[in-house]
């Protein structure tokens, strides 16, 4: 089941680092990219600063529509999450081609793409001179949802779920770790 | 045993998004604290961004300097990477107080953390408006180390190591998860 996550909460699913995609739509053309370099920037209002290469399709839907949306992947999606990776919206319709669903939420105004663990939905604060320079785009969070089978008041709860729904740290070349073991940081 | 890191693969010390230490030094003064919002940026050269909230004693030490290093800790230093994330260098000289050992490295400028499994020394890319405007530091990284019992070769092989060895992904108030299962996206 899919929730809201309180706003103040939203950092906590991007805080430990999990590869995410990226996703946007611009008129009639959407598509997703996999992204391994994204991070929280602010608790609240809940901020976030992603790199997305300029040779990217997404990048332009980015660009026009003023607005992205992050959704964070889990173990069961690897390959597609590698082939979102690999391959570029320039050429195809990726989520056609690879017959990705994207969640029936009509508060988000970006795709949001289904089978994830967790969701952001962002607009972007705009800062061309980062976004040319380093391809660096900051956003704002406006919405955040989770899969309450992983995730739910504030908190990640992999150990009581399935191991498919663990998520993702890319390293390189489609090769990933899962997000493992509870550490407790006091002890 | 440390060993240098090729500069062209020093980012998969970051990309699969563990939580490092950010230290630096500008005089007869040095500091460290936790941080998760730390992320590679570029390739070759490397580079990466990370936040650093200017209340921390570490900002003033980064901006004096214009360097910081970033070492990436492990399982076994759970509980003083807390430590560092909940104190203040404003209040004491943590180095000092938690018995933290600097590593004696002549190429680093800025302090590596003993004990850690990784290193990136780096050097500022001034942006003085993300610097204000979001506590986001930008920075190039100029020499790069690895524990060759976790990272050798380009690759993380946390599997064959000690699980104490896996580094940390923060999620909130010391809690934790450890770096997981090796999985492979091809498939």
């Amino acid at each position: 089941m899919r929730v809201p996550v309180e706003l103040s909460k939203a950092y906590r699913l991007l805080n430990h680092g999990p590869t995410v995609l990226i996703s946007a739509e611009y008129g009639i053309q959407r598509n997703a990219m996999a992204c391994a370099w994204a991070m929280p920037l602010d608790f609240d209002p809940p901020k976030v600063a992603v790199v997305i290469d300029r040779n990217t399709f997404t990048r332009g839907l980015v660009e026009s529509s003023g607005r992205l949306a992050i959704s964070v992947p889990c173990v069961a999606q690897a390959r597609i999450v590698t082939l979102l990776g690999t391959h570029s919206g320039h050429e195809q319709d990726k989520l056609a081609a690879y017959e990705i669903q994207v969640l029936d939420e009509p508060l988000a105004q970006s795709p949001l793409i289904a089978g994830c663990v967790a969701w952001l939905d962002c607009v972007l604060i705009r800062r061309p001179e980062i976004e040319q320079a380093h391809d660096l785009f900051l956003a704002e969070v406006t919405h955040a949802w989770a899969r309450t089978r992983v995730f739910s008041n504030g908190r990640w709860h992999f150990d009581t779920a399935t191991d498919s729904l663990r998520t993702l740290h890319h390293v390189a070349g489609g090769h990933y770790f899962a997000t493992g073991q509870e550490v407790d940081g006091h002890r």
